[in-house]
């Protein structure tokens, strides 16, 4: 559906957000994008980094979102603060905070900036990996809300099967490589990647076979893509691939590259997470 | 030299700020830790953290902490402001400021927490190198005041010969690999691990051959050792690697680990790093 009478996609009511002030804006938490404790880690960054883009004193493009997860936000309103704290020639610093009833539930720092022509190189290439098509299309269980609103096509690393959960053995490694994109369909913008990058499930599932317990506690993006680079990907899907480098004494770290399907490296991501195992 | 009436190191003296209110600390610049414009990034990182460390509400040891280069630091005096934001159970967020006459040069937000036994796994060894013995050492350029406080001995990926800059062609990937410590020794700890991070030159240079203008934008660490895993290596060369995954429109990622001599990964970085060509 299109056209100027079509109703909002899920993703961008679900990072919706009002100026109530010159730094405040007020939201609301959204059940299509639910996580097990509260929403989606990802809708939560998307909406930070939507709340500065809209942002009148706002320079350039994302470059880099940190995310802090400081506590559970409960369903319903919460308020966020933006503020640039240092506006250089071409390059802008931001300091974030979301609340609820005065207590903070994340921080967020991001850097906006211009980008210009340099000197360019790509180091990590797409891997060579069968097609989407050739994918079979998997479904977080039902207690994952947020899951419906992606079509994920593993090529390795698949969700655990909740079915066999206990019996399956653990993945000998944590690396899952994935075809992803909204569903239904969205062209892709910086707010959606920042969410896609965070659209990975806990690698210690994989590893142990089974789901646990298990948060984001910090959560930074790279925005490499261009905003022309982005336009350029439309609805396809991109390809993902995530993995942890250690886990021990409650936490693991996760990262994730995302390129699109032309072979464009569009973000990397890094995350903290904790675990109870 | 030790005792109690042995100096500092120098590390210590130029990551040493004073509590000056509940939540305000004064500190002044180092030249021994100098950078072309301002400090070294990673003394910067480790004032902010010992900053936290020595807070009395502080909880638990450094499990991530991100910081933002705003603005160039001048020489001299600076304050940091270092906020817990919110406290829970068995992990902390903090918000942190380093400023000088009232503008804004640094932000980062850290995350303190206790950590306990679970399962564990080792996803990313340490690469099987000659030892720190067989690799020669090497030293930054004059204009690199801080790389005289680290040995740094290379085994892939040295730092670029500045007599035959701009006649050396790039080297074709941007990986190094290396033992380093501090210099003099000093036993290790979160603070100095979280400097050590940042010890890579950027990537840039090897790709170019050359050094050129390029800064560190944002930085985050994850630290995976605990205190006693610290502690256990104490003045040992600890091996590192870093790379790059794209380099355009300015801007590069660099990620790097670090392993203890003992195999441990201690910590993983990353940064966003930007640069002009």
């Amino acid at each position: 559906m299109t056209g100027i009478d079509a109703p909002p996609h899920p993703f961008d009511t679900a990072i919706a957000t009002e100026y109530v002030g010159t730094h405040q804006l007020a939201g609301h938490t959204c059940p299509d994008y639910a996580n097990m404790v509260g929403p989606f880690g990802g809708v939560t960054a998307a909406a930070l980094l939507r709340a500065i883009e809209r942002h009148p004193e706002r320079l350039g493009d994302p470059l880099s979102l940190t995310v802090n997860y400081a506590g559970p936000i409960a369903d319903g309103p919460f308020e966020i603060t933006a503020r640039p704290v240092r506006t250089n020639r071409t390059n802008q610093h931001w300091q974030l905070e979301l609340a609820q009833d005065g207590a903070i539930a994340t921080t967020a720092t991001a850097v906006f900036g211009i980008r210009r022509d340099t000197w360019s190189a790509l180091e990590l290439a797409m891997p060579s990996v069968p097609g989407p098509e050739e994918a079979d299309p998997q479904v977080f269980p039902e207690f994952i809300a947020w899951g419906r609103n992606y079509e994920l096509r593993f090529v390795a690393g698949a969700v655990p099967d909740i079915a066999a959960a206990g019996a399956e053995p653990g993945h000998p490694d944590s690396v899952s490589t994935l075809w992803l994109r909204d569903s239904p369909a969205r062209p892709l913008d910086f707010a959606s990647l920042a969410a896609l990058s965070d659209a990975f499930f806990p690698r210690v599932f994989l590893r142990r076979g089974r789901y646990l317990a298990a948060g984001t506690i910090s959560l930074t993006v790279y925005f490499h893509a261009t905003a022309d680079e982005l336009a350029a990907q439309g609805t396809e899907y991109l390809l993902g691939s995530a993995r942890a480098n250690r886990f021990g004494h409650g936490h693991f770290d996760q990262n994730a590259h995302l390129w699109g399907h032309d072979g464009t490296l569009l973000a990397t991501s890094h995350q903290l997470v904790y675990y109870k195992d």
